[in-house]
């Protein structure tokens, strides 16, 4: 058994005895490791009719989300015609032929709401974990996910993120660990043992030899494995067909959308491009069709601090499902050439994160200071600790806010602590009639959208672990 | 032009002239009125086959108070399998085909969220209106509803509510005037100017000579029209298949379920069962078929103070949503000897209220607490008031909330002010983790679920004045 992930310190030897003997009876099942000959036989029963499927998960989001997205583009649109103009808005969601909803509990004795790894986790394998699960069952045994399960079939796979290439969404579509937290493992399961065509996410740090404790240089060997490597959005002009390793910020993950925006230095792609990228090289790696999962990951992140920059990220994540539901086009096949293709395009969120509420005990929202807010909180913070000056941090208030009107008091307030523009009760939050319910992620059944092949099995109520049927029967594996 | 509401100190002179001058037009159209030669000719467009429309409308419900009904049902079935039994749940709205979405603004310059009278006027007319409004435009013309539409084609027609019975969203489907505070209007118009044939909900006062301003004995003239008049859940056993109006309390609404059950002098009926009693006098009362409006109404005002009691109220209105969901069936005929009969049932509420969040800085929820509530908190706080000493508080803590364990110094707060027990951050509040981000209503879209007759319609993306094209679509109407 050579093609092994990494030995990591946050795992206990019995443990890791235990998941590797489930590893390796999965392998000798042949569900994990390499699978060209599948790929080039052709295997999903089709007749040269080609099945894409498109999973697109906005970490963090809700039917409230949906709803903030389509009143900040209304409002971004033309603020004068607000809020009659909210009819005309056409969100990529929109264009789904069938709208479900999705319970997101985990299978975990300790807590009810979910963490990301155990909703990944239930999607991608049709198995509910604990919470901090990263594809594997209570025992520690991998259990095969639907890329796996595609890849073996013949087809294409990628994965696209705005995390942490190695976070818990995608770390779950293809790597098997007990803690989410192993991302050392994650990278290495990435780079040895899947078969992933493309990987698009932040975070070199995993990958490079210098950072990791088994000073295994990841980046070099997945180029010795066929991957064409990139860092920057340039990078994505120049790929080709062959299979590509993108890693787009040097640790952690993508900067914010809004932060992004407001840096003219940021070589990192938008998720929308990512996407449109990703398809491309996807449909010239194979013959029978792709699985693609795309995950706008830092709605979460942005929901989590209560900041509203999580309404611009969840903005940008529904450009990509926009993307995908247009290659997803009428069903009649996409005119690219390639002869009559299926696709399905699944958008759902794992979990709500924040417990986002519009409107804040009144009856009216004040959506110009969402749509003026042109930093994350957390960075306005700390410009605002760098102000030379309380004039000087009253200008960078309303350069990012367009908050004008605070008084000498407030600013004073400000200027001692300036973490107070951050959060909950910030003046933003307040002055918009945005509320948070929580720090944590929350319970609320998520909307499911689907449009396509198969679409109508995700019509209704379904449990997270039911998705990845649906998902399957897709691609023909079902 | 003789059939006119009474005049209300309300409305101005110069408003009423307009409005007056508006609801002439439309009596003059024939929009309003008595309608009997309309409903023994037949005029659907059918040929036979009997057409139903049951909507239902949980007043500030939303995605999140589904998910919230789902949880402490499958916690009431089995605690001791909560929350692995979630799954197995099946409430009234998973008899859904089709679910959407809807956005409930209304067409107000001063508010961008909705009140319910707003809300239902765009949903009973096709019409967004200010707040406030009843069925009636900016300038103050009444708009048909689909209930005087359907009322028109001969149709039998009923409205059935937990809350006042001139409250706004029964009202919006039957009554026109200015200001959904013009209850004594609201009352006069259902008895002297509309064709319903079912009234029941709470609050008698509105419809008593001693207690109107103009002295009018509505209830008699509603006997001397027909309708058989009752006061308590056991007059409904006696009902035959003439006219009803039903008015279960003396003045305000009903109580809630969790009040109503603790209390062994109420004789309200709850929402299920006048939900079943309004579809048996509807089938009676015309060939045709009927369309029936059933609003769970205190979901809202629950919502409103922030009350875990929110739940059982949401529990129940899906119980009536499953009468509604049995009566459909599976679209071939309701067996009950009246021929082949198409219905199709809608529940949607007409915004959120409380902005209710299934968490509250944990990933950890306790559904006991939520389970354990048996009155309302605005209830308990009375009872903890009378308590008469600080271990008869403790003992009547501990009957309606399960808790046992508060220390003598939270106790003794409680006995200081027993007004604590209430509100966002009440103790049952806090240790199940229930947060609520708003005492006002919310802008969330809310879930649109319908089966039978034309439900495809609702699928997809609404606005909510896009409602009442597919209620009158599956009446044949349009």
């Amino acid at each position: 058994m050579s093609q092994t992930q990494d030995s990591s310190a946050e795992t206990s030897t019995t443990k890791r005895r235990t998941f590797m003997a489930g590893l390796g009876a999965l392998a000798g099942s042949g569900a994990l490791g390499q699978t060209t000959s599948a790929r080039e036989s052709g295997s999903n029963g089709t007749t040269g009719r080609r099945r894409n499927v498109i999973l697109t998960i906005p970490d963090g989001g809700s039917r409230t989300h949906d709803t903030a997205a389509r009143y900040l583009r209304a409002y971004e649109n033309d603020a004068s015609a607000f809020p009659a103009n909210i009819e005309d808005v056409e969100l990529g969601i929109d264009r789904a032929e069938y709208v479900g909803s999705m319970s997101t509990y985990p299978d975990d004795p300790e807590q009810l709401i979910t963490d990301s790894g155990a909703a990944a986790t239930a999607m991608a394998t049709g198995q509910k974990s604990y919470t901090g699960a990263i594809s594997v069952d209570h025992d520690g045994r991998p259990i095969e996910t639907i890329l796996e399960r595609a890849s073996d079939a013949g087809y294409a796979t990628g994965l696209v993120t705005t995390t942490q290439m190695t976070h818990a969404t995608p770390a779950a579509f293809a790597a098997h660990v007990e803690d989410r937290g192993q991302q050392a493992d994650i990278a290495c399961q990435y780079v040895r043992q899947s078969d992933v065509d493309v990987f698009m996410g932040g975070d070199r740090s995993h990958f490079r030899a210098e950072e990791r404790d088994d000073g295994a240089d990841l980046i070099g060997e997945a180029r010795d494995r066929g991957y064409q490597y990139l860092e920057t959005a340039s990078d994505l002009e120049s790929v080709d067909d062959g299979k590509v390793l993108g890693l787009f910020s040097e640790t952690g993950h993508f900067e914010y959308a809004v932060d992004r925006q407001a840096d003219d230095e940021n070589t990192q792609p938008g998720l929308p491009t990512m996407t449109e990228a990703a398809i491309d090289v996807l449909e010239a790696r194979s013959e029978q069709g792709f699985f693609l999962l795309v995950e706008g990951g830092r709605i979460d992140h942005a929901g989590h601090a209560n900041d509203p920059a999580m309404l611009p990220e969840q903005l940008e994540h529904d450009e990509a499902v926009e993307v995908a539901m247009d290659y997803a086009g009428d069903g009649s096949g996409q005119g690219n050439g390639r002869g009559p293709t299926d696709t399905l395009v699944v958008n759902v969120a794992d979990h709500e994160t924040g417990g986002l509420v519009l409107g804040r005990d009144s009856y009216d929202m004040n959506w110009e200071y969402i749509a003026e807010q042109s930093l994350t909180q957390e960075r306005l913070a700390s410009e605002l600790e760098d102000a030379s000056s309380q004039s000087a941090l009253a200008s960078t208030l309303e350069d990012h806010t367009g908050i004008d009107d605070l008084s000498e008091d407030d600013l004073a307030e400000l200027e001692a602590d300036p973490s107070a523009i951050e959060g909950r009760d910030s003046v933003v939050n307040r002055r918009a009639g945005l509320a948070w319910g929580s720090d944590a992620h929350t319970a609320t059944d998520v909307p499911i959208y689907a449009k396509g092949d198969n679409a109508a099995y995700f019509g209704g109520h379904h449990e997270n672990d039911d998705l990845f049927a649906g998902l399957e029967a897709a691609l023909g594996l079902r």
